[in-house]
Parts: C-alpha cells; structure tokens; sequence
C-alpha cells in the first residue's frame, strides 16, 4: 500500500514520542511491503516561534495533501501564565480539525491486563472494562463565537450545536456500536442547556434507525461518577466536544496512565492520530515520556486510516508483549515494578519496535 | 437561637431524606435550647404539579424571609426523557439560586475513615484526603442567553462571566483557604474559551492580596483526571458553575457515594443547605435512599448558616459513631459490611437521631 504520511510533532514531548511513532511505522511499512513516505511540519508554540502563526499555511497545505497525519502535542506553560496573549499554540489544533472536518474524535480506553495495578482505581472495579468514546471534535463552545468586552470585565464563548452536527456524529457512534456490544450512552446536560436539549432529541431521532443498539442518555456530571464507581457498565460513549474532553482525560486513569492513550479524529477527509495526553513541559526533553500513546496512534492509523488490521494488531500485541515482560515507563510503573524494568523513552520506543 | 428554617422537600427521594434532617434539627433544638421554627415550600416537579411553576412566587417569598433553608432534590424522568418540555423542575432549582443570590457553593468533600472501602478508587490513594470545593452558583453557562432557531435545528447557551462574579467567589474561596491547609486551585479551560482566560486573569489578580496561599491552575481535563489519580494533592478548588457540577460529582467516589456529600450555598443573604445527590426516581419511596447527605447538610446549615460550631460537631460525631458500629444504607455498604447492619432509610435517620 501506498501512502503519504505527514508527521507534526509539536511542542514538549510531542517530538520525543512521535519519533517512536515513526519508526514503528517505518517498521511495519519493511516487515509488510508498503510504500510510506513521510513529510515534517510545524505547529504550535514550535510553529509562534518559527512563523509567527499556529498553524502556518503550509502545514494546513501538507496536512489536505496527505492520507493520515501523527501528531504529536501542542501547548506551552507560557501562554497558560498569561491568559491575555493573543496568539496560542492550541490554535493550531483547533484550526487544523476545523480545516479537515475532523468532526469525529475516537478514544478507545484501551486497557492492557498487566496495568490492572497501575490506576488509582480498584483492579476488581476496572477489569473487563472496554470503553469507546466518540467525542464530537468541531463543534461546541470550541467553535462558538468569543467576546469579551471593551473594559475587559465581561467574556464569553458559545456553546452552540446545528442537527446535522449532532447526526453525523451520532450515526458514527451507532455504527460502532453495531460492531461491539450494541450499547451506546450520550452524554449531555439536557436539564439545563439549549444545546444539550438538541443534542438529546437528535440522539434519540438517531436511535430509532438502530433499534437493536441499547441507548441511554446520562447527564454530565453523573457520568463523571459513574465511570469511576463501574466503568464497565459503558460501552460506546457519545458526548459533545467539551463534556468528551473532560471524560475522556477521566477515562485515562482507567487505563492506568494518559501515556497508554491514543485517538483518531476522522471526519471528511484524511485521518488525524494523535495521543490524548498533552505537551508536558514538565517532563520534555528529560527522556521520561512514556511513547506508547503515540505508538497506539500509529497502530489506530493502520486500522481507522488505510483498513490495515492485521498490522494494527501486530503493534498491540508488541505493547502488550513489552508489558508482560515488566517493563515499563516511569507514569505506569507501581510498586510491585522491578525497578531495572523501568524504562525512558528511549529505551521502551526500541523494545516495541523489536 | 431564634431561627425561622424553610424546608423545601422537592422530588424524588428529596422528601424521604429531608424528613431525617428535619428531625435532626429539631433533636438539636431540643438538645441546646434553640428556638427553630419550621415551614414547608413545594419546588421542582411537585411544584409543576400543584401550581404550573417549578418555583411558585409563595416559595420564593417565604425563601427571602427564612433565615435558612434546608433542600431536598429536584428532577424527574419524564422531563429527562422529553427534552421539548418546556417548563420543567430544574428551572426552579436555578430560579431561586438566582433570586437569593446563592453566587458561592461551598462542597466540602468530608471522608470518613469507616467508607475507605466503599469506594472504587483504592483506599492508600484516598486515605487523608480533604477537599473543599467552591463552585460559583449564579453565573456561566448555566445563566447566559438561551436560543433555538425557529426551524429547531440550532440551538444555543451562552457562557458567560463578569469579573466581580469571578472575584466575589474567588474571595471567598481564598479566604476558606488562609483557614485551612493554604492551597487553592483554581480550575478553567483557559487554553480554549476566553470566559475561562479572564476566569484565570481574575484568580490570578486576587491571588496576590493572599501572598500565603500557594495557588496552581489547572485545565478542567487534567483536574477530572488529578482528582482521581491522586485527589490528596488538594486543599480548597474553585470552579466555574459547569465544571464544579462535573467535579464535585466526580468527587463524591473519593467520599464512597454521593449519598454522603452536602453541600452549602451561600452569598448575599440566606443561605441554603442541600445534599449533591439528586432526586434519584428509582429508589424513591422504597426506603433504600441515604438520609446521611441530608443530615450532613444540616450540619453545614448550623455551622456556615448560624456559626453554631459545637451543633455541627455532634451531628458529624453522630454520623460517624453510627459508621463506627458497622452501620450502612445500601450505597455505601460493601463485601464487608455485615448484611444485618444494611439498613433502610428510616432505620439510618433513627440511629443518627439516637
Ligand atoms: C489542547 C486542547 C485544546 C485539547 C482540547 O481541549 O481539545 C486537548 O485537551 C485534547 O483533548 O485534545
Ligand atoms: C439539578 C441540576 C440543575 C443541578 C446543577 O446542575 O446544578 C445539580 O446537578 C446540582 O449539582 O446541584
């Protein structure tokens, strides 16, 4: 097969996961005879630094021409200082799924029985647990108009949901349900919000083409409790862009770390992988980021982005492989880890890829 | 001490569980000598029901001449199901939040050693936490311009906020703070919406009239994700009207279940006192609801509402002393618990009563 493949690595330890990233992608393109080949961009703080802008034209060029993009991570503790800074790194991805139609963001809460023990959550509650979020990407208070006043002592952003917006979204998330356990839950705040209220009406429109799939509407915030107190109850969850934001960081504690985590945004065009966890200046540059999430990102690229299975699962299993042997990064190791098998980047990127 | 305390009883199980706070009440009463006198008001559902209005003009009056009032629940599938109603329970709720000023919803996230084990998150990562959680009430997206476009296919919140909404709460959280452990953490989306960027500008600015207070920032992602992973790290969080509801959900699985919290809400005059759960129809009227959260919001009724500390004391001592003897309503009962000490809702009010 052949595809053309543009990696953005973005800021803190975006560059350093995605370089793993790549090289399982390289490694799978050898091992089954495709034809990848790669292209760079910037974006982010790294894109202010070098352009001035988030998300320089070219990169959005390189990014329509291709057939899948990794991602890495945008933001910098700068602009969180300064709230009043105009130009933002999380303008760019923001920009960027808006330019691509990447309405559909799907987040697998992937769990690897060997880090049963590395969440804060009890193993009993957990196991068995197999979560698929369908966050909508394009839409919501992101998107909405921003204002703020002239004397500066008034601001506001608005939320706001179109039909189609909700049916697209909808029927991508009863899709795949259909393929699992034919359970689907939307998640809102229809007792209190206009958008909420049109988003549930849609989603119970939607239903009726799938009456085999079970469907259940939860608001926000009992959905934050019960996926802590039995996340085993949910199969496919459907939420809008700002309430999928905040579960979906929950729901990584489910799967011990937001190092394990990967996500697809898929909508109109060419795919966008890309872990869940953020930039983490904290740790960049220290040789400490676990890469697993980025190497998940690839694998959910084979499968989502080009329908290549067989390769997809050959990575899962590497993790899950690596993972049974003990090894792990420093955020999914715990107390019963053997401390030699505490891993960098570095170290773990070149044991997945073997 | 005089005092004239209207009971709101609502729906659901709002009844069931405010009967057992009332007669805490009057227990203590008894117990000190206090001179509280009692009136009743319909909310919510009920309220629709008799009168048409989810907040009839009669409660809203005798709210403004109470010197407290002690809330049940409000909510009710039928509304929950058709999201086109258009007058519905919630709305009162929200009303009287408004009309009384309530801007500062004090939930203090109490954990008593007994429940260690109810929860689903271990009981090492939750052992020693105490977390007080400020939630702005009257403001946000909660409160903005609502719209739906005639064809109904788009609809509309708007989330909003003023800088002295952000800094009357922000005060009072600060203040609560210099009480407790001195540390705050304010929680926003400062990357993403502008009503969050002067959210943060705002905390920061009153941050430096409490240079003792360690104060951090923190993204609603990454909070939803910390509180879980390591709900320790925090001492009092200040949140906007959305992402409190969300958090403080959230939260009540560190406190074992959400029939244990209580909550406070306070601003320019009377303040009212109320448990977190919610009307929770399934349950109602078979004995099986947790009149704990009731009681405990009783306590918070004597200690914020009337400053009476020692009052407060007892009812948490009693609450606890009942834990202490194996006692439990089914929600917070676990593998361990003896089945016999399982008690139903009027058994569990009796005892603290005792
Ligand atoms: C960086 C930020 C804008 C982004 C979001 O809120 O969507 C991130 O948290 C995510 O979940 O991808
Ligand atoms: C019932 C509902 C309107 C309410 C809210 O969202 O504020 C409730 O969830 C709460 O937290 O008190």
């Amino acid at each position: 097969m052949k595809k053309n493949i543009l990696v953005i690595p973005g800021d803190g330890i975006g560059p350093e996961v995605t370089t793993w990233g790549k090289a399982v992608l390289e490694e799978i393109a050898k091992g089954f005879g495709h034809d990848f080949s790669y292209d760079e961009a910037l974006m982010g703080h790294a894109a202010i630094e070098a352009t001035g802008n988030p998300l320089p034209d070219e990169t959005l060029e390189k990014a329509k021409k291709s057939d899948a993009i990794l991602f890495g991570a945008v933001g910098h503790a700068k602009y969180d200082n300064d709230p009043s800074l105009k130009v933002r790194p999380e303008q760019g991805l923001l920009k960027i799924r808006k330019e691509l139609g990447l309405y559909a963001n799907l987040r697998p809460i992937l769990l690897f029985d060997e880090l049963l023990n590395a969440s804060s959550i009890k193993p009993a509650i957990l196991k068995g647990t197999d979560i698929l979020f369908f966050r909508e990407l394009t839409g919501d208070v992101y998107f909405g108009e921003k204002t703020r006043s002239e004397d500066r002592n008034t601001a506001s952003d608005l939320m706001i949901y179109h039909r189609y917006e909700v049916e697209r979204i909808a029927r991508k998330a009863f899709e795949a349900a259909m393929q699992r356990r034919k359970r689907l839950c939307s998640v809102d705040k229809a007792n209190v919000l206009e958008s909420s209220r049109l988003w549930r009406e849609t989603v119970q429109q939607i239903a009726k083409e799938y009456p085999e799939v079970q469907t259940e509407h939860m608001f926000i915030d009992n959905a934050a409790m019960q996926l802590i107190k039995d996340p085993k109850q949910f199969d496919v969850v459907l939420t809008a862009n700002l309430f999928g934001d905040i579960l979906t960081d929950e729901a990584s504690q489910i799967a011990g770390s937001m190092g394990m985590l990967a996500s697809a945004s898929v909508g109109e065009s060419t795919g966008f992988f890309e872990p869940i966890h953020g930039s983490a200046h904290d740790i960049t540059g220290k040789n400490l980021a676990n890469p697993l999430a980025s190497i998940l990102s690839v694998s959910l690229m084979l499968e989502i982005g080009f329908g290549l299975k067989d390769e997809a699962k050959i990575i899962i299993d590497a993790v899950d492989q690596v993972l049974k042997e003990g090894f792990r990064t420093n955020d999914i190791a715990d107390d019963t880890t053997n401390p030699y098998k505490v891993l960098g980047t570095k170290e773990m990127g070149q044991l997945v890829l073997k």
